[in-house]
């Protein structure tokens, strides 16, 4: 019996978030239920980040313990060879005892999608954000940086979360080609905390709100003129981060 | 009335191929519905290239009569309006008298996808294709580039195409990160052509088809040995040249 560290990628289009709910898909739902199939063993596995509804992963992070005499690589690939094809295991290997997806984690990297351009596209349309209008994206990545550093952030969840203040290391917002892009790397995320940041830059980025006054909503929490939380579907878990390790994720654009 | 030029962007996963066939859906169907609806005016539009079942397109070129005396952007917007997702119209323009947008074409340029690492991609599923083994990408780039220049290609498509020479100017493989593409510009293309071109340099990839072989077979004509051909979903129209002009097109990996 050894704990299991797994790296997930899914398209969270389908699924009622990570985490297990009755009677609704969830991505923890098909992969307990792959791991009993393969192992035999039924057991709960923990993730790093409890992605909503609709929001996508690239390296998601689970543990979980688990008796495997056989190679990780054959346990990868019965997992896939029994997973839906929109949740796929992408790593495998054995953790020290004791190490668990979430709790042991130090840091999780978000990333939105910004589909920025008049025509939408077919092609991207599961999976960015279409935004028609053109984006002053100096000022959203200026109003971004202002997350940096330990942060109060209740303004960016919604009025039930309790301990609010947040460890951001890295937020930025950048544009290659027709897309832009917003990252933000902290020690854990509140509730739709990205969506709501994302929705409150694109009203930046529109000159709706003003950098300023998104930094007195910040310091202030007071939500209103903040405009809507951004749609899931943009939404992308990027990597996780132990300490002691490198990050583990992908990459998108 | 003038000639409509019209470049769009596809998802072709549920089409029967771009071109019009009774009871199935076909893009140049729910081009011509959209033309309809929008401008009150039904007509037979045409297209650079005749992409097949499942088969993207980024920068697909249709041309077409039409009287509409407002702006363009309206036109755009109000197609895009009534198109389904999974189809938009990029751009639009005035073409000369006597354009048509197969006719008139002097290149196409195709691009095909795929996906070369262990775990299958649930975020790329339906836009790559998978493939597990590793790949010498060097021989695959090596057999490519063979193709180019005037050439008989009878081999690289179905028994029953009747004249089979194409100006093939360019032909290359590469790889980027864990994608390998394979991209070919030509005067014009054969049925399948790209499919059947993957599907022997996979064979080249994996060690099973030496290059000789390969080329030896394009010389005689003799298909046997150089595998079945790539499913369409890795498959893109990227973009079609008019004398002249630039091409007309987008990017995808």
């Amino acid at each position: 019996m050894g704990v299991l560290r797994l790296v997930l990628e899914y398209d969270g289009a389908r699924y009622h978030g990570f985490q297990w709910q009755p009677n609704v898909p969830t991505v923890q739902g098909v992969l307990e239920d792959a791991l009993a199939r393969v192992t035999g063993q039924r057991g709960r596995v923990a993730a790093a980040g409890r992605t909503d509804t609709g929001v996508h992963a690239l390296g998601q992070v689970v543990s979980c313990r688990l008796d495997w005499q056989r190679g990780l690589d054959d346990l990868v690939r019965a997992l896939d060879g029994v997973l839906p094809e929109d949740v796929a295991v992408v790593a495998a290997s054995w953790a020290e005892p004791g190490f668990h997806a979430r709790f042991s984690a130090s840091g999780r990297t978000y990333r939105y999608v910004i589909l920025n351009r008049v025509a939408p596209s077919p092609l991207r349309r599961l999976h960015a954000f279409h935004v028609r209008q053109s984006l002053d994206v100096t000022a959203m990545d200026e109003a971004a940086r202002l997350l940096e550093g330990r942060r109060d952030l209740a303004v960016l969840t919604g009025p039930r979360a309790q301990r609010t203040v947040r460890d951001v290391r890295r937020a930025r917002c950048w544009r290659e080609g027709d897309t832009v892009l917003v990252e933000v790397e902290a020690d854990a995320f509140l509730p739709h905390m990205m969506r709501h940041l994302v929705g409150a830059l694109l009203d930046i980025g529109r000159g709706r709100l003003g950098v300023g006054a998104f930094a007195r909503a910040v310091a202030t929490g007071e939500r209103r003129g903040l405009g809507p939380a951004a749609p899931p579907h943009g939404l992308y878990l990027m990597r996780v981060t132990y300490d002691g390790g490198p990050a583990i994720g992908g990459d998108v654009t």
